[in-house]
């Protein structure tokens, strides 16, 4: 990852500097023009903006510390576009503040291949000020979003978009399990199903969102109770194809617990009720 | 839904002759210059295209039965939209073939304040004929997309479709009771979720189709082990905030299921093959 940020700086002209604890690594970047720092230190002093990637939070601090104990870090902006916790953000955050450095926490919305592709999402938390002055540069990388000042948004963000992306993977694999079983081919099946996404299940969740936010899910179109009913359809097809329904099945049972909290007749925002920790409700 | 489909065809300046059990309802489309029929024998007589949608298969024989016995369905293209399973769509179509009639199947991607829309999908499957056929008339209602001559499969794809909808509403709701346990909108929330599932999780899922078609799974960018780990991230963090992890867990306990099979360096894609029956594997 540090690679494909670094090269999608390169590609649109900013002078880059490197450095990577196996040197081997930066090879190619300083081919395309990266200058190679031979230490974490001498990598800092090269610039105003200090963008760290490394595997975690641990190693973060290995790195780092030395430097912040020597005072290279007063006046830089710290951007950690390190995955972790929001917990590991906030405390992050703090130290930066501690050594005198601006600190913004990064979530990459992509893979490196879709580093420098303008359409994916850079999520990023924590200092405006920071934000605002690097913004040219971040936007590099992809689309930078600022969240909110709170340090650990980013990673929360991170987190729950991920959750997303694998209940979604998993539905459409289910999905797919089903219809290949009658001989369609996947490709053909997401076709439709990325129009379904995209299309009327977007249309949907864009209507969802105002109704957690009032507390109130009125079911017009399609209630939690007819869902319930329809829900068993998919499940009795997937058995009769010897389809895993765990998936299905639990769905089913937090859409029954939702029934039975009185949110029958609510559109399936209401599951959220259910969802939620008590202290929430 | 009955009355949102005569109204499609009306709105496009179709002529229609309705037929309703509890006639009042039909009162809204005669104003709008629908005809009335007294009897479904009346409406049937009216129109080579007949069109049903009710409650369920049981609801649709007993409208259609007495009719079908007296052959006033010979030479008649029927187009259901009445939801049910698989094999009673090849009922249907078998049904159909003995009384003299065309048989289409169709699948409503929509609810009725979005039929009419050209986005919407209308799946169908069934004859080719009778879709060549009535084609402009069935583009009045939504999009119309012929999935093949077997008749079960517009009620497949409506299951599976549903399905990957329940998933991603599921993960989507996860997500949300995680972001504003800390204080975010979901409105923001959904902001930023939809410009995900749209943009990143729809590249992978057009790059994963091909890999279950071709039953390999290449995890270079993101391996089901890497997915593990990250997982792990979420459901701590939910934790923490009282959010009930049950899809998460599930995801999890999924993939290592995938990964103890032997595809933990594949990518989230191979994961279908602990979700598929033994006899597919
Ligand atoms: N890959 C993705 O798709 C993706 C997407 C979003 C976010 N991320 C996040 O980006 C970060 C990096 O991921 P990656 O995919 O680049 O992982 P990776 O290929 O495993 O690279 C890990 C990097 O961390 C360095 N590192 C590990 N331990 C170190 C230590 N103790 N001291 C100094 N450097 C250390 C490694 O240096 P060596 O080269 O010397 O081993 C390497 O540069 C992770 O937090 C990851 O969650 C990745
Ligand atoms: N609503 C949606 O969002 C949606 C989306 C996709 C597919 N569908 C499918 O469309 C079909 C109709 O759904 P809907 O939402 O219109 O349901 P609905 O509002 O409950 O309407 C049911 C219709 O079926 C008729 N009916 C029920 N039992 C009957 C019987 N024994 N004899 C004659 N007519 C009978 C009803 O007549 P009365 O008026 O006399 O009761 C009414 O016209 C269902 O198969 C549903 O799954 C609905």
């Amino acid at each position: 990852m540090g690679s494909a940020l670094a090269s999608a700086l390169l590609d649109r002209g900013h002078p880059v500097t490197v450095w990577n604890r196996s040197p081997e690594k930066a090879k190619p970047l300083a081919d395309r023009g990266a200058r190679v720092a031979g230490t974490p230190a001498d990598a800092v002093a090269a610039s105003g903006l200090v963008l760290a990637c490394v595997l975690d939070y641990d190693a973060l601090h290995t790195v780092l510390d030395p430097l912040a104990e020597a005072g290279a870090l007063t006046g830089k902006a710290l951007v950690n576009l390190t995955s972790g916790a929001p917990e590991q953000a906030e405390a992050m955050a703090a130290w930066a503040e501690e050594h005198g450095a601006g600190y913004l926490d990064g979530g990459i919305m992509t893979t490196p291949p879709g580093v420098g592709n303008p359409e994916m999402m850079f999520l990023y938390s924590g200092s405006e000020d920071v934000f605002t002055a690097h913004r040219p540069v971040l936007a590099a990388l992809g689309d930078p979003l600022h969240l909110g000042s709170a340090p650990g948004l980013a990673s929360l963000y991170d987190s729950a978009l991920l959750g997303l992306m694998w209940a979604a993977f998993t539905g459409w694999l289910h999905g797919t399990a089903l219809v290949t079983a009658d001989g369609t081919s996947a490709t053909d099946f997401t076709r439709v199903a990325l129009r379904w996404l995209n299309g009327a299940v977007s249309l949907f969740l864009t209507t969802y969102a105002p109704q957690v936010d009032a507390g109130r899910y009125p079911g017009d179109d399609a209630t939690v109770d007819v869902q319930i009913a329809a829900i068993g359809h998919l499940i009795h097809a997937a058995e009769a194809r010897g389809v895993d329904n765990a998936l299905p099945e639990l769905i089913r049972s937090t859409m029954r617990r939702a029934a039975d909290a009185g949110h029958g007749s609510d559109s399936y925002a209401g599951v959220i009720e259910v969802l939620r920790g008590p202290s929430a409700r």
